[in-house]
């Protein structure tokens, strides 16, 4: 990492860039309120940092050996400073601000009809963005995989189904996006492109989304760690993408016997992970728990816990649904899960900021 | 399972519990406002139940063939209808009520300073109860054991102080019970019994703790499932012992690199656990995290996902702590939590009601 | 699944198939020395299995639901009978078969002079296979990504090195394929497409890799339950692929405290699995254990639990790779677990042919 | 750890020991080939370590931070040099030397007919000591407990035929302690006492049964770590049992969907666990597997990985058996069970012993 001195000119950081790519290494170039940062991407064993140090406009110049870094507070602190939550904005919408952010919508898309009348039913009970998956991950094969299963003709047509909703209801639109195939299409048609948990560790599949430059909403692998989820994370804003993110989706559950959840939320990860990054998390209680019964305390908790917003899994009929039915709401339930978190927000948010 | 007809008298009852005796097991008979339902304690493999339906007094007979059954919904709601929560009175404080209780004190009480001084911290804090280990279940026999480690006269004199710190706060008070031979010796001196998460399945001390017919504090294993988890608070039911109160304190975590917590507070099995049972559940975010900056918003989740209450270590000053000191908060942080807590209770208790 | 008379034409065949079309399905057909059986692949709810076993040729045909069925036991042993174990040929050496087969070679490719060095040294040890990696997949994107992260020719390059070198010492080749657009290129080059235990989720990339008809060499995901990891081996099995070599690399570590090992290896896995499926599974004990001192014992123990071989990290000077050195082992040592290892499998094999 | 001078004198040992009293701890003292070492057993922060390096006789004297030292190598290999495997003698037999040792019978006593039979066939399959469960750790109240939960006269009895059993066939005999109650009992009647799974981490327990100065097999908790098995292990011998005989029988799953087996057999704790004490290790692939179809290829393959023996279930007829019918084997099975693995043993025992 590099940091430049207040009065740094741009000769100056043009310079310690060209010096970066020499060891053929690419640079991350901040420009803070406080002062220009520039961390470096790639391995950084062969870098000569004290010659560096010596280059004219720089303060200070040192190796770091963290898995993530340009995600992290310390960068981020030298540029922001301490405080720094970021706001990623999607239309008139602000995820990791003041207000918690909802985006709800069935699981699959099946029909242009369900998905309208899906749309107008979380619009109305208070959510902000509009899911509906088109390339579902499914662990069997002969399981129903979306409609975009159906060829590039059926993926187009169900993709413009969602925009369309999203433009009727005035609701930004998200789908994940489960293969590289996928990217270019789905960059065409949705404000928010979605890494699902099983992808979290596919790293040319993150690249290539990261460099699409549109927000992107990735979830933690089941079986990670986070410091895994972080380091993955990294690997898009290396892209030179700071519009990441995050969302907790439950782990593997622990223990002999009935497990009663699918997954197990792990709530307390969202503040740790606040501690180490300025990027947003979101919490999704629909398939951390599998359990529509334990989805309104498992919102609220998310929300007391610090979450920035929720995704959550809605169907006007959850018992006709093709895939998920028994961890989706209603509309009307859904109402009730926002308003109980607004309330709740409103409790924990001025904790946050007053830190 | 034998539930008896609403006006099944006196001597039908005790023929049913004479007819289970002789297949050598034993009875929990329930007497509710609606019936009275008895329950075989033990395995029913030999039972004819078809025959015990035949005599006097019996409506039904049936064969239950899960790991807990007296303790589960579906026994309760026989006899106190569909939404028993039990409330476990200990002095006047009410666990499982309608509104939260906070265990606080220190991880070890060190002396009866220490322990004085922590006391009043909590009880002006808004504690209900107080807490101070006396045996410390340890992972390294090198590591201070607690003042109890120290013989029979030394365990009693830090009993003592604990008994006399809630008698000056008007605090009940609870410590953890690690082997067979201390169960005598703490019943006499405090009002709830702790069995802790290491002990979880260790039959012959949870047997012998529930026959002292005070309330019991019992911790799930940081291994063990949630079925494991009620299957073993019912060896504690079955002995006669209902007031058994239940907390959730963290499971071990998943993934490769830093994990930032020390366990997974595992927030979701609150409300699992409650749709399984009358018994009221606590969560402990001390233990959970091990970090003292998580405190504040974890309490808050575990109370918005449904917890009766809390159990929280506090210090006056965490850093001279023999144990655990990076995860405990001061009285003052102390009294945020509780405040905190307390106002979103009141938004989630209304919603529990509800239903 | 369609199972056909013994004299069933080849019309007959192709109406079920073309049946099978007309609900969106395709159709494995497997012609056995005993009959000839068709899966339907994908979801199978709408099909009118009665109506399908009135074809002429048809002798039963029922619905199977479970989320991997064209590589179980159930559906080879009509077409094969009971004890099929696929061998799977590469050049000369067999997969599957009565003996052992070690895949060996460096984490890395870092040069043509150290993988001829290496290539060399593993042939003399007695390695049938050789592998190495120029498509790393990391956890942080500041370290090394092997040489292909260098762009296509750089990739290109490494790949000649691989083909050169296997080409040299008659050792067919593998490397691992991390992202959708390395499958065409890596094809052209080795013998064996490698998936990765990150990438283990990765249907569109599995499926990708599956239609190019070659071997493929798949590991199991570290947080992937054995029904998991046989139900995306058979993605690949779906395209018409059987050529499909399961292997097992460990799983996440429980536990608190110091672990010892990187992962935990699953031996049980390896008989369970070959109850389960006719596919050959391999182990690795080096990215399982992640401890050179550990390889020996663990490779002796995969091959007595019944491994149909190994994939063994080597480096003429462990210290000085790039990646992994504390895991790689030498030629030397390779030597001595090959003697161990083949000397374990002629008691073990017999074993398992007699059953 | 205070290492003595190759010619300190008994007085000067007895002054070292007399200084680590003050300050309420103990020593345990070894006397090996070299020389003598003290261990401090307890907490050292407070010792003053530059003054015991001043006493006379004494060599050096500094803080060991682990939690574990008495059975690591690093404090044997100051007595015993760099190779010790501890050698534990029950009998005729020995656990730890050159020749693997096993140990079967049924998993739980259910009369003396069947205990005399089942000793019998294992007997002549050529099993060395014969175990036999009184006191069941079940995770459910209503299951069969063990013929001792009938009350102390029906354990008495079923504890006196275990021992007929062993004196009839020559067999040394082992059953499982569950709690503090059953310790002075059962010590009067077996050779080796078992410490289950589930009760590993109960101090109170393992400092009783360690007291009675028999040789102890300890079995690791299925939801611990290495670190954590060996420091509940060096509670028992910091009551100066050093006759430890450690049992590996498989850990928590890990994975979504069906398991295959019950638990994972971690067979690379095994040698893992070598390099780290000098105490045997034993594995029980019957609690592991749960699978009876599993146990031959799972013994062979402990034994490869350098366990000195295993403890394997076993019944003449596992489908009337009242507990875990599903993973006991017969005599006949077991035969051929240790006629393999007493094959591999002649394989990898020379390697260990060369290193």
């Amino acid at each position: 990492m590099i940091i430049m001195k207040t009065d740094a000119t741009e000769e100056q950081i043009a310079q310690v860039i060209t010096e970066i790519k020499k060891y053929g290494l690419r640079a991350d170039i901040s420009k803070g309120a406080f002062r220009t940062v520039i961390g470096i991407i790639g391995d950084e064993t062969e870098v000569d940092f004290a010659r560096l140090a010596l280059l004219p406009g720089v303060k200070e110049a040192m190796r770091i050996e963290t898995p993530y870094k340009l995600i992290s507070r310390e960068y981020s602190k030298l540029i922001e400073g301490e405080n720094e939550h970021r706001v990623i904005k999607v239309g008139n919408i602000e995820i990791g601000g003041d207000n918690p952010v909802f985006i709800a919508g069935p699981c699959a898309v099946e029909s242009k009809e369900q998905l309208l009348r899906i749309a107008e039913g979380v619009k109305k009970a208070g959510a902000h963005i509009l899911r509906g998956g088109i390339f579902k991950p499914r662990s069997s094969v002969h399981s129903f995989q979306g409609l975009g299963a159906g060829g590039q003709e059926k993926a187009e047509e169900a993709l413009d189904w969602l925009r369309e909703a999203g433009r009727k209801f005035e609701l930004p639109v998200i789908t994940e996006i489960r293969g590289e195939s996928q990217v270019d299409l789905v960059a065409e048609y949705t404000d928010i492109l979605q890494i699902g948990a099983r992808n979290m560790y596919d790293q040319d599949l993150l690249t290539k989304v990261a460099k699409k430059g549109k927000p992107v909403l990735f979830k933690r692998h089941f079986g990670a760690g986070i410091e895994e989820f972080l380091s993955f994370a990294e690997y898009m804003v290396a892209e030179g993408n700071k519009d990441i993110i995050l969302c907790e989706r439950g782990i593997i559950p622990i223990g002999k016997g009935k497990n009663y959840t699918r997954y197990t939320l792990d709530l307390a990860a969202i503040p740790a992970i606040q501690k180490e990054t300025y990027l947003p998390i979101l919490a999704d209680p629909s398939h951390a728990t599998g359990r529509r019964d334990l989805i309104l305390n498992m919102s609220c908790a998310a929300i007391a816990a610090g979450a920035s917003g929720l995704m959550i899994e809605v169907h006007y009929n959850p018992a006709e649904a093709l895939v998920d039915g028994q961890q989706m709401i209603t509309p009307d339930e859904l109402k009730d899960v926002i308003d109980a978190c607004q309330k709740i927000s409103k409790l924990i948010v001025p904790m946050r900021n007053k830190k």
